[in-house]
Parts: structure tokens; sequence; C-alpha cells
């Protein structure tokens, strides 16, 4: 076989090679993001993180994928790669490595934060762990992954350039494209039109920002607002909330504190645990005799305190919330505080801010939190950022990911509106299975996908129906009929018994519960004098008769619950 | 008595003249607005609205202020004044007229809602409603309240100027400014500049948004935006969901579309009500051969449709709701409809708006609802306008309301901003007591006041144990242990059942649920051999020790309800 025949059979052994795409989260959703890759041969996963709980999951801690495919595939799996460290990408890691043994390839920060996680679970085995950074290929199977650097809210986040069988396939990870980023380099826009221009089959972009026109702006720019802040108020104490991750804002908030005199103590857990990992990993550098301790600011005036917080989506766990609400908390705050809110709402925890800044206002304590200010930025790209990452990759074909469908829709109408096909841009939903060869791509069948929810240590023994029982219970509480009746005798020997809880405060419903009794006793009487007692019978016309009687009497729906123990 | 001595005694009794204002709601909350006005002899109330329940207050309908006071003062009470149609300014009559029959005076359009209302509650007495309107003065008792006109998202609404023995007390009502409104007048500047001139002793005014600098938009604006909407989607059917009692948005849509030659049909009970009430009262008028049945939009073209809908705040219960999720409903989108938003998310309500937008993307039905679209405007007061009202009003003393505590004292820095004394603006909670003269204005002591939860025809019945157990068994459901025990022979008779609720899905869980059994057994077993079995003091030990376990085990806390049946 001459050279040339060679090289054109091999192209077209790799124009029939194909890959499979599959989301098990993170499409239709912001979180528990997880992406597999599958050759004939070879699995690789990007990503593996939680979700959060909706309001409809009741007492729900947290969300994982459902890892079926990939349990039943394991023998394929040649890595999981992480392209930063938020709970939404690395947070389900643990539940995975419990269930398989996969090798893990990170950067540093990633790493730190994961082993930090990684400490609360019990695993029987070490976990391979690769340390990676910007740069690096690592070769997988049929797959071979080279992280490159992006901007986003956290240092050390990559998007991934992966070389498959079905040609260069592209991962932006969560990104921003930030000029002048603080302590880190600009997203590596060579390599990315490099890419772009040795051409990629498929890119995968985030969508987070999809329906915001513009650009975000630089981190710095906080920088610059924060400084005016400290400016205006100078002989104030400032108690500065932020994501404790966004290692970046707090560095800022840091070097300004330093630059204005002011001792900084911090406070909160996981920010307590983030600034310790970035100053070890070298991410965070600290003036000297600028930390303190939180139990020595009362040896400083308010004009030389800084205090950094957790607590900026109104959590009610936190360290800011603890100042408003608690008679327990370190910090007393007064007027002579100014409190600033250096984040945006995540949507649902509006309503949790809004408790906070109403607490402060209420006690008079100044509260800077509105965008307007520049308290804040997004890590997460704008449009126009979007549209330069569509230019530079120029992509043959285009799945939006990370995001709430309006979201993912709005990133194809980007595509659209810089000359893709429509039929070249797929918007599927997890579980969904994108078939792509170098040359083409189409839907192939779904795999298992879903939510599996976390209560305690209990991982998927909460299903739908106790949610419903939960939602339920929620609504109208519960009632439970006790009684013992003699199968011999044909009689109540013990009860019924009334007990309810969450339906009325039962002291002051006496009335209310003799009447509930009556009238289960009424229901069972004439079932006494049949012959034989049905007793899943006799449970259900108890269950009908007093919820008949209930909701004629109250309007509401408590949950019955008849126990008839037989003697 | 010489004429000047007489005027000047008189004019010195007016100056002592006390009159003391109350909240029993509307103060840290938008919801609930109630205000009570009392001299020596007489009180007045302005608006009884309800409140809407929080995240906290599982299973509850609705909040109404707990009228104590009132019914305490019954013989003193004069009237209630109505300043417009909203669910938080009337939504609570029916309550207060179930305990008190009191004299209502309100403008039609209130009227027309309120009698809607009362439908639905049964009262013993025919209610003593006076129909005003802008420019009545209503004499009651010492007060003498005269209703003006002003700009609002519902027709006939009114400010309150109430001639008082303290002097002139104003009260904005909701309002905003509009130069350009639709088939009403522009707010009555002429009289508000009119009362100020002549001494105003204390201004109560609305906060809604204190914290928004500049005018808010005219209604028209909105109508020029959905003019642009009906032009750019002209071959689509256009679903417009609103408030329902956003009458001129309703009836702009309306004459856009007969100017665009659509028919209109109208869904949603709440909007089907008051449009039919808006138009017998004269507040709307429908041109002829525009408005159809919902279920003849069938017979026409889709560009030949415009469906007014109700649920703009993405309620589960609306008819747009049902048009996404359910398959019963009558109206099935398809990506030949463009959905129209026009309204903005009440605090709270984001997620369940979102969730109505993402399922419309993901099917692919576009969707307009940004505000830089222009679609909605509010209905209340801004910055700039907020200052003109100051500045008309000239108020001694200044109570800002309807706010949360954010823009309560957003509004007093404004007021400050204009330069009133800090001094002489009065922030206080539900229930405060500010009695004021002429010349002075003090805290008084505090009245009664409070959320009284309504669920379903309960009244106040659901209390903090109540909802502490309804949040309690959300989050980790109920386990009851049901045993009957001799106490003659000292055993077990029937029993331990182990029965659970919003647990764990039982029939998965047997092996969980039979250790819970043998840990009761354990539990009981020592306690039988006593000498006296102290069934109290069971129970307790049961609830120990099976919590224990449970947390142990699966790091939840289930309430646990042990009953024992004693034989």
């Amino acid at each position: 076989m001459d050279k040339k025949k060679k090289n054109t059979t091999k192209q077209q052994q790799k124009q029939q090679s194909k890959v499979r795409i599959a989301f098990l989260g993170g499409i239709g959703e912001i979180g528990k993001n997880l992406c597999v890759l599958e050759s004939d041969n070879d699995i690789i996963i990007v990503d593996c993180g939680i979700g959060f709980p909706d309001e409809e999951m009741f007492g729900i801690d947290l969300v994982i994928p459902d890892f079926t495919y990939l349990e039943d595939n394991a023998d394929k799996i040649r890595g999981l790669f992480i392209t930063h460290g938020h709970e939404d990408h690395i947070g389900a890691v643990p539940f995975l490595l419990m269930l398989l043994d996969i090798p893990i390839y990170a950067t540093a920060l990633s790493i730190g934060i994961l082993e930090n996680k990684l400490e609360e679970h019990t695993l029987d085995f070490n976990p391979r762990i690769n340390r990676v950074k910007a740069g690096d290929v690592i070769k997988a199977g049929d797959f071979s992954v080279e992280f490159i650097n992006v901007n986003h809210s956290i240092p050390d986040s990559c998007a991934l350039a992966i070389d498959s069988p079905a040609g260069m396939i592209v991962h932006s990870g969560d990104f921003k494209i930030d000029t002048t980023p603080i302590e880190s380099e600009i997203i590596n826009i060579a390599r990315l039109s490099e890419l772009g221009k040795k051409g990629v089959t498929l890119l995968m972009c985030e969508s987070t920002n999809a329906d915001r026109p513009g650009y975000t702006p630089s981190e710095r720019t906080v920088g610059n607002s924060l400084s005016d802040i400290f400016i205006k108020s100078a002989s104030k104490r400032l108690i500065i909330a932020t994501f404790s991750s966004n290692i970046h804002r707090v560095q800022q908030i840091i070097n300004l504190s330093a630059k204005n005199k002011r001792k900084v103590a911090i406070t909160g857990r996981s920010m307590l645990n983030i600034v310790d990992a970035a100053c070890k990993l070298g991410y965070m550098k600290i003036p000297d005799n600028t930390l303190i301790e939180l139990s020595d600011i009362k040896r400083y005036r308010n004009d030389q305190i800084t205090v950094i917080t957790t607590g900026s989506q109104g959590e009610p766990m936190s360290a800011l919330y603890k100042m408003c609400f608690s008679e327990r908390s370190s910090i007393e705050l007064s007027s002579d505080d100014v409190v600033v809110v250096s984040a945006s709402a995540i949507p649902g925890n509006e309503k949790l801010i809004s408790k906070i800044v109403n607490e402060l206002a209420r006690r008079n304590i100044p509260v800077l939190r509105d965008l307007s200010l520049g308290v804040h930025v997004s890590g997460h790209a704008c449009q126009e950022e979007l549209k330069l990452m569509h230019a530079m990759i120029k992509p043959k074909y285009f799945i939006p990911i990370h995001g709430e469908y309006r979201q993912l829709f709005a990133h194809r109408e980007l595509a659209k509106s810089l000359g893709m096909n429509e039929s070249d841009i797929f918007i599927g939903e997890n579980g969904s299975v994108l078939e792509i060869s170098s040359q083409t791509a189409k839907w192939s069948n779904p795999i298992t996908a879903g939510n599996v929810m976390i209560d305690g240590y209990g991982i998927g023994d909460v299903g739908s129906i106790v949610l419903r029982d939960r939602r339920h219970l929620s609504e109208d509480g519960i009632i439970m009929v006790v009684l013992s009746v003699s199968m011999r005798y044909k009689e109540i020997i013990s009860g019924p018994e009334i007990i309810s809880r969450g339906f009325v405060y039962v002291r002051e419903s006496e009335e209310l519960i003799d009447e509930l009794r009556d009238t289960v006793i009424k229901t069972i009487a004439p079932q006494l004098k049949k012959e034989k007692i049905d007793v899943s019978q006799l449970r259900n016309k108890i269950k009908d008769d007093l919820g008949k009687f209930i909701n004629n009497r109250t309007k509401r729906n408590p949950i019955i619950v008849p126990v008839i123990l037989e003697e």
C-alpha cells in the first residue's frame, strides 16, 4: 500500500469512526454536570457535579447523577476529567468513587477542594488523583485530552480539547473572557483559535449567560468598586460577604484591606477551608500582619477591620446569617458597620438574601449590594464572549450545555445568528446520546439518566413516593387512628385513639378530635357485626369516612393512617 | 368670648388633640395592609388586605391581620376606607366582616371586586358598602376622609386626605405618576399640592419602589412595545399573560388586537371575572366582534387570534401553566405561537416563571418577557415620583409604609435627602402606635398585631407548633410505633408495628424496618419486667432509643410517635 493510499484509508476510517456523546446531567438545568464520551473501546467522563434540590424535593440535601450507565460500562472507563472546582462540577465525585475506582485528572486547586470533600467519605482504596496543569495532554484510550486555561470565578479553570476518533471535540467548561484577570492568565485564545483553524468536529459550550447581551465585566472592575467603598466607608467596620470559592475576589478584598491599613478576619467554615487550601497551594497571597483571628477583632477600632464572611446567598447556617439573627454570633453588628454583599442572587435565593437585607435595614445597618454598585461580576461568558468562542472554534456541530432550556435555546439562537445551520445544533436532554463522526451527527438511543437524591446517609432511598408523602405531610399533616380489635369477640378492645401531627393544635381543638373519634366509631360499628371482619376493608372505610368528614369540616386533606391491631 | 379668642382656643384644642396611628400590617412586608387612625372618640381604618404565606408557612393558603384590637374597640369604628382593589388592600375584608359589621367606603371597581369575594363567604347581615368616587369627602366621627385620584396598575385607585383632630393626614395608597394614563385621569397633582400648601401633619406614603432610581414609565409605553410585537409576530398566534387586575393592560391588548384584526379569547378564572366586572362597570370597552369564546379559536387562523391569559407569575393552577404542562388544556401550544409574559416576577416567583419559560423553550415556542422589551411597567412610584409626592405634600411628619424594611429605609433616606429631619420620620413595625398632634409625634405603647393564618376553613387554628411539625414532617417524615400491652400480664399482645410516611420507601427498606422493630422490642423488654409499667416513660424511651438508632443509621430525624394501647 503506498503512503497516499494508506493515508486515505486511515482518513476514511477516521471518517467512519463514531463517538457517542451523552449527558448524565447539566442539560436543561444548572448543576449535576456530567458528560460521557464513548468510542468503540473507551469511555472518558468530563466533570461529575451535584445538583441542588428544588423546592419540591422536601428534605433532600443534594442531588447526584444516576451512575447506572457508568456502572454498566465500568471496564471501558479510562478517566474522569475535571474542568474546575465548583460543586456542580466536582461535588458528586465522592459518590462516583464509592462505586467505581476511576483515575481522575484535575488541576491543583480542584484537587485541593476535592480532597477536602473526600475526607468526609470512606473509600476502601486510595483514589487515583492525577494533578495536571493547563497545557497538559492526557492520553486515555482512544481519546487524548488537553487542558486549556480559561477565566472563571474560581482559579485553575480549564476547557478541554479532546482528540477523538471522530475528530477534535472542545468542551468549554465554565468560562468568561477576562482580559485583566487577577493573578492569572487570560483565557488561552491562541490555542483555542489554533484548534478552530485545524478543524473542530464538535463544540460543547456552556450557556449560563447565553440570554445576556454584551460582555461580562472583568473581575478587576469589582476591585475598583470595592476600593471606592473602602474610601467612602473609611470610618466604618467592613463586613464583606462573597462566595468562598471566588479566591480572586477574596484576594482583592484582602489586598484592599492591607492597602487601607485594615486587619482581615475570616469567618464561615467554607471560607476558612478554601482560603487555607488556596494559600497552601499558592493561589492566594496574604500580606504579612494582615490576617487576624476573629476573636481578636475587638482589639482594633472599627475602621481597622475587614471581616470576610460566607452567607452571600442568605444561607441560614452561614456566618452572615448568624450575625443577623443569632444571639451567639461572635460579631455584633451595629450602625458602625457597613455590610457589602459581593455576589448576585442565585435564582431561588432572592428571598433568603432579602431576609438578611431587611433585618439589617430594620437595625439601621447600611447594606451595599446593588449590581449598579459594581460589587459583583459573573463568572460566565455573556453573548459577545460566546460569539468569540464560536468564532474561534468554528465547530462543525454544536451542543449548548450547562443551562436551563431557556439558556440553551438562547445559545442556539446565538449560534444561528453566526451562520450555523439549525440542523447542526443539538439540544437534547439528560440521557440523550448524540452519535458523531467527523462527517455526521445524529441522535441515538438514550441511556439511563436521572436525579439520585441524597438524604442524610441515604443515596437514592428517597424516591417519588416518599417525596409525595413529604409534600402532602407539609401541607396538611397526618392523622393516625389506632385501635385494637378482638377478632374473636368482634369488639373494640382499646381505642380508637386519634393522634395528629401538623394538622391542628390539638389542645385547642378537643371538640374536633372528639368528633373524629365519633366518626371512626360510627364507621366501625356496622363492620363489627359482619360475619367475618375484613381488616383491610375496615381500614379503607375508616380512611374514606374520616377523610370526607375532615374535608367537609376543615377543607383540608391530611394523610390518614388507620392502624388496627388484631387480637 | 370674642371671635378671635374663640378661634385661638379652638386652635389650641386642635394643637393638643391627639390621633393615634397604628398598623396591623404592611410595615416591613408587602401585603396585609391595614392602618388604624384613632382619636379620643373614633376609629377609622384604611385598607384591609391579605398577606401571602412565606415558604415557612407550610400548607397555609393566605394570611390576614390579627383583628384583636379592632374587636376590642368595635364601638369606636366609624368606617373602613379602601384605597384600591388589589388583594393586599381588600383581600381580608370578608374576614373582618365575619367579626364586625363596619361601613365600607370604596370606589366602584374596588366594590365590584369585593362583592365577588364576598360571594364566597356567608355573612349574617348585608354589608354596608358605600360607593364613592374620587373627590368625595366622607365624614366619619372626628375624621373626614377625601378620596383623591392617583395612577396605579388597577383603575379607580385613590389616595386619602384625612382631616383629623391632629390636622391633615395624607395616605398615599399605592400610586405612580402617569402623565399619559390609559382611559383615566392623571394623578390629582393640583389637589395634593393644595393640601401641601395648607399644611399636612403626617404623610404615610407607599415605599414599594423606594430603592429604584428614576421614574416608572407610563402604562402607555407598554402599549407601544406590545404594538411592535403585534407587527413582528404578525403571522403567529399571540398568547399574552398578565395580571388580571391590570385592566388598562388588558384593554391595550384588546385594542391592539382589534386594530390588527385579531379576535381575542380570554382564559383563566380571575381574568374572566375581572374583565366581566370591568366591562359592566364601564372600566373596559371591548370593540364589537372582537371577543370570542376560547372554544372557537380553532375556527380562526393563528394570525387572527390573541389569547389573554392568567399565569404571568407561573402559578401552578393558572391557565398558562396548564397550557404548558397539562394534556387537558383547551389550547395546544406550538412553535406557531408567541408567548408574551407582560408582567415582572413578584419576588419568590422567579423559579415558577422560569419553569414555564424553560418548558416553552424546550418545546421551541418563543417567549417574550425581558423587561428590556418593555412589555411591563410597575404600578408603583420610583424615587423621582416619590420625591414629587414629598415636595407636594411637604408633611411635618412622615411614615414610610407598604414595604419591606429595605424599602422603608430607602424611603427614609429619600425623605432625608429632601431635607426632612430623621427625628420626624417614623419607621416602626406592625403593632407600633405613633401618637401625633399637629405639633408633636411620638411612639406610644404598641397594640396586638400579627399573622393570622388561613388554612382551608380554619382561621388561626394553625399556629407555630403545627407549622413546626409540618416543616419537620416535610424534611424527614414520620415513624409510628404501635403496640398493645397487657398491663396485667406485662406482655406485648400485639405489635410493635412500624408504620412510616415520608421516611423511606418501605418496600425497598424491609431490612431497615425489621431493625427498627428489633430496636423497639429491645427497649420494651426490660421495662416490662418492672413492677409497675410507666407507659409515658416507656413511650419516651422508645422515642429516644429509636431516634438515636435512626440517626446513627440514616443521619435523619423523623418525627417518632409511639402509640401504646393498654389492655
